[in-house]
């Protein structure tokens, strides 16, 4: 059986992408192990010949592509069904999906101002270029402009973490007292802070404790998993 | 076996909590038949004896009182093993909770100031200063102030059902395919306003077809459960 996992790559095999994490994470979760092609904004053309979109993650098994991360999720929950499961059954997976959809609709906007400016440096220097004009014109700002303001940005996260931080402070993770995907997703988004920004984005947040706590538990699982790669450049890039 | 259920009622037995709402469908969805106990809000001295605090619902089975929807819902799910799951396993339960706390504490109160002015027509006549006077006192202003700028709140509301919006145009229900508590509990903010407002709080809202054609599909479940007492007033109260 063939496994491969083509997965977003930065600056010196950092892992960047909140949407590569959460499937690093569910592979570890099913005891899968893939064969891992790491993957940079610039392999682009090979990716739209392998899926016919170009974005990251995508896996290939036998002979299936799949791309998009929820759609890989259900493609190893289904195709793996005797190992761990993601999901806990139909009701589960149905409640992850619309946890998915908040966490990259409101979760990750909310976070982007206090990561932006600094997450540039993560990315392979060949990349940058790519990244800053796609993200600039989404923004219809610069990446500084944007993450000017960390002050007014910090009580927005808060404010779009405040479910999650009640959610937390009476159950250890969010799929209850075990983790599942629905943790791997919004944990992606802090993994992706943790590894893009050199400050912690909880810092200075007033009662984030159980997110704090939930999150040092989501990096310790799976042998430390979420310590494996670098962090933010400590060296000038 | 004693089963109990004392559920909130207003204007001539009219439904008009939603935390009352989530658990009367829960009931139905496990096939069970509670006695019910229809309880004011000048019934408080009643509930605060049965339960030691003011809040309806509450459930009494046998000799157990349980009260708030969460806990009742929880109950319900261990208590009856043997019907219709509520959650589908642990996984689907504790990304209940997340939903549960979001539906509470975002899309609650983003439906709120397009309901509370007409809402308190709902209730009984000799409940109505009890509850004008404990609202008023949370909100700062009265609640025609409150409700005076529909034009400003639908958007905010629309903005918070964005991911409900997003996920319901992918599947049928939050759990997937068939509706579970995680529904019964988003569904009864959604009843709550067609209880308490004489316009549909979706109406002129763009982009949010999915969510209509979910609430369809709720009020028609357990035999148009939905449709089962009376909406808002028709004549004058």
């Amino acid at each position: 059986m063939a496994l491969i996992f083509h997965e977003r790559v930065g600056l010196e095999g950092r892992r960047i992408s909140p949407f590569s994490w959460r499937i690093r994470y569910a592979f570890a979760h099913k005891g899968l192990q893939p064969t891992v092609v790491p993957t940079r904004f610039a392999d682009v053309e090979r990716i739209r010949a392998l899926s016919g979109q170009h974005f990251v993650p995508i896996i290939e098994h036998d002979d299936v592509v799949v791309h998009d991360s929820w759609s890989i999720a259900c493609y190893l929950e289904d195709r793996f069904p005797d190992s761990p499961s993601l999901f806990g059954g139909p009701a589960g997976r149905g409640a992850a999906r619309l946890v998915n959809i908040w966490s990259d609709t409101v979760l990750g906007p909310a976070m982007r101002p206090l990561v932006y400016a600094d997450f540039i440096r993560c990315i392979d220097p060949d990349d940058r270029a790519y990244f800053r004009g796609s993200r600039e014109a989404q923004l219809g700002v610069t990446l500084e402009q944007f993450s000017a303001d960390p002050a007014a940005a910090q009580p927005e996260l808060a404010r779009a973490c405040a479910p999650l931080e009640r959610t937390l402070s009476e159950q250890a993770f969010i799929a209850g007292a075990a983790p599942a995907y629905v943790d791997y997703i919004v944990f992606s988004v802090f993994q992706w802070a943790r590894v893009g920004a050199p400050r912690d984005v909880l810092d200075g947040a007033i009662g984030m404790d159980a997110t704090r706590a939930w999150r040092e538990r989501m990096v310790g699982l799976h042998e430390d998993l979420g310590n494996r790669f670098a962090l933010y450049p400590m060296e000038s890039a």
